[in-house]
């Protein structure tokens, strides 16, 4: 997979992008990353990306030219047709791990990550093919939703994850959050380890399992819930969270 | 303000913090960070922070001792009282505007990033105040939420942002979404401005501004909606942008 990203801040990439899975994914050829500076693609003599909006008001807006510049030439340097061209932007389209999942598809995803400025609206009408936010609140810039969801993307990718860091993908795959984990030592400064997990009774302990994230998503996430089929045991659990709610 | 963040991989927030309002902010003395790699509180011979679970299944655990012992020393070093204890994680509550508004007001904030381990339960149960999720997707690990909660609230202490980078705090402070901008030229490869933009009329201007705004919100979030008070004018508008869907 190729994965552009058009900034004025490529620095912050470079600590996120270089350690870890991310890293790991570039060394085994799964994905290539392209971070690319937008501002050397402006036309004017001042290397000028944003300019006063018109009708008035405060901040700046970024126009279209850089960006469309930038974004047709990494069209033209890529071996793929028609990549996904995302605009990072709080009005967008919610991300979850379903959209995660679908542009793991992809061959190719651009990200465009403006900076304390708007988008001229053309950028977003004739130019791009998605707009993505990674939630209800207001950053600074583009560029760690777009670090975000290159996470979620690339952790998806066939050869990516090893065993052991495929472990906390649960929470999401299954419809119900993971139940509690513990590790050694059974007692630490007073705090026990629940007695059914030292017992070594594997039905009990996934039992246990089962019951306790069962119990999490009740707690925290009902709404969860309504998109899972629950078993008669499962609803007898239920039956007995809120018998002791009350 | 005292960010203080608990991580295996410290070189990820490098080029985050060091750049554009994460570094003003520094330099202006509004905030300090302290990334620590929580290994070095390990009291083990190899300074293992992870273990097999108890009960087994795949993926480590992070075991309590190093993360209860690098909390414990940085709320003897700092001079606030009682910092707010944050757990990065799926399970958690979601982050939003609100929750950075709440954080702002704070001293002292300690995150605590699992990267790719679960967390042993006995640091949810005894150690953490709060635990926050980003949104519903996995993540290799916690530090991109915590760059993410934290460039959130770092914007809102005083004297951090600059007129120029307030712009995009529109979106979620007025309950609405931000109207659409445009910036020069008027004509861009046969797309235009809209004329009234144009004009210089700026009774016309605010309510095409504000007509937008409403536009967008009803498009594409009107759960919004639902939260705010709408007056006869954008009721009406309302009434308008439900005909012509039909």
């Amino acid at each position: 997979m190729q994965i552009d990203i058009l900034t004025l801040f490529p620095e912050m990439f470079e600590g996120v992008f270089g350690q870890s899975i991310l890293k790991k994914a570039t060394e085994n050829g799964a994905v290539n990353y392209h971070v690319v500076n937008f501002r050397e693609f402006a036309d004017n003599k001042h290397q000028t990306v944003d300019d006063y909006p018109y009708g008035g008001g405060a901040g700046m807006v970024l126009k279209p030219q850089p960006i469309f510049d930038a974004v047709a030439h990494l069209k033209s340097e890529a071996r793929t047709d028609r990549p996904r061209v995302i605009l990072m932007c709080p009005q967008g389209k919610r991300h979850d791990q379903k959209l995660a999942e679908e542009l793991a598809k992809e061959e190719h995803l651009i990200f465009i990550c403006g900076h304390y400025e708007g988008y001229d609206e053309r950028i977003r009408e004739h130019l791009i093919t998605d707009e993505i936010s990674i939630g209800d609140f207001v950053l600074t810039g583009g560029e760690l939703g777009a670090m975000v969801v290159t996470d979620s993307v690339v952790r998806l990718l066939p050869g990516v994850l090893g065993n052991e860091e495929s472990h906390m993908r649960d929470s999401f795959s299954t419809g119900v959050l993971e139940h509690p984990h513990y590790t050694r030592p059974a007692e630490f400064r007073g705090m026990k380890v629940p007695d059914v997990l030292l017992s070594g009774n594997h039905r009990l302990i996934d039992e246990w399992r089962a019951k306790e994230s069962l119990r999490r998503t009740f707690d925290r996430r009902p709404d969860l819930l309504e998109d899972i089929e629950l078993t008669v045991q499962q609803k007898g659990w239920i039956t007995e969270f809120e018998k002791e709610r009350k």
